[in-house]
């Protein structure tokens, strides 16, 4: 039975996040179903990373074991005639039997945008969290350093969750300003190995209280050692967050 | 009883155009409700540009009289708070009495984003055009600017206008590409001193026939000369086009 690794880019906005839930609008679902319209076939798919509710991606992986007979370019047409305006699949092609979305993954960058103007956002307003105050980019980038590393992540892990370990590599925080068509926006690139619940919106929420000067650039650093939800910033909102890219 | 200029900014998908129309959404209507709502006085408000349904702003000029005695400042807040979330007030200041913003107008530039990709658009689906052919943008540029001067340009006008003279004065034609997370767009930015009916849509609609080689280089100086609206190739579809600034 072939197996198919698709990548996969969707505006999460009107969706109830990746995971499927029954009476709810949400990728996973829009995928399935449009693979059952196409092969007849009822699968489950799955993905690298369960985004929640308004966040959005340009290179979700995503796995699914068939015994179609079509060949991936003839799935690559079919699905995008099928998906909803909302979802693209961007590539599809067959992989060796046993790959798994999930664990096979090494590492994922994400990237969340600020709209950092006095006015509120137009075009993007669905991609961006607005943010009016001036940013100190150059300090959030230095603050951001200190999470670069094997460190136990529980600070920035939405209370509650249960995870085996919250031990987390992060390789990559990146944070710039780019103007674009005479708009201010801050993008702010984490890549790592693996990441907690929330954890990326509760980085850029920290992040922020540094680059509006509410706190010092060291406050991270100390947040990331307090061990406890609390030392920490509050969540960003969902909708500047982007699953950018998936390594294997 | 002063005269303010404003500068507005707004996402055309959900309008039926600038024109206040009765029983449709108008980008007018939206702006008059709002000043109404707080100055309780019911205006008319005049445009540079009467932008067609699907088409965007990011620097549409309104004037507007008022013997409001709020300040420009005052005005701006709680504009910007009373606009739907689709239009977005981007300056507002008091000018001399006799300023209109259509006929004091010198000059306007237009954008169109074309998004050039076998996989359509996603994000920006809105505000693009979706050409899957591989364009020849450096084609496009040459061909585009036997447009540039003062000429008559009767075959770049819907059929069946009526405007006193088709002659107008283009400055600039601009066609490049432009790579933006992982995405390839055609930027095509025609400046000019006035525009006829539709004219920004068929100049571009006759670039792409250059730029996907169903036409040569010189078709657009011919489509020029024979003054005649069937020379030139087809109109693009609105939600490409963008009025980016205005000239006083």
């Amino acid at each position: 039975m072939p197996t198919f690794k698709l990548t996969i880019a969707y505006d999460g906005t009107k969706f109830s996040g990746w995971q499927f839930q029954p009476k709810c609008r949400t990728v996973q679902g829009a995928v399935q179903t449009a693979w059952e319209q196409i092969t007849g076939e009822a699968v489950q798919v799955s993905a690298t990373s369960r985004t929640d509710a308004g966040v959005h991606a340009l290179g979700q992986v995503v796995g699914v074991n068939s015994a179609t007979h079509l060949a991936a370019d003839q799935l690559y047409r079919a699905l995008n005639a099928k998906l909803p305006e909302d979802v693209v699949l961007v590539a599809i092609e067959e992989v060796a039997a046993g790959f798994h979305a999930t664990r096979d993954a090494v590492g994922k960058r994400y990237r969340y945008r600020i709209h950092n103007e006095r006015t509120r956002p137009l075009f993007d307003r669905n991609f961006v969290w607005h943010v009016p105050q001036s940013l100190d980019v150059d300090m959030m980038q230095r603050a951001g350093q200190a999470l670069v590393g094997t460190h136990d992540f529980v600070s920035f892990q939405a209370a509650g969750s249960e995870r085996e370990s919250t031990v987390r590599t992060i390789t990559v925080v990146q944070v710039r300003r780019c103007l674009r068509e005479l708009s201010s926006s801050v993008l702010i690139d984490v890549e790592g190995d693996g990441f907690l619940y929330n954890m990326v919106r509760i980085i850029v929420g920290s992040l922020v209280e540094v680059g509006v000067g509410r706190r010092e650039e060291q406050w991270l650093a100390e947040a990331l050692a307090a061990r406890d939800r609390r030392a920490a910033g509050k969540t960003a909102p969902p909708q500047g967050l982007c699953l950018f890219h998936v390594y294997y």
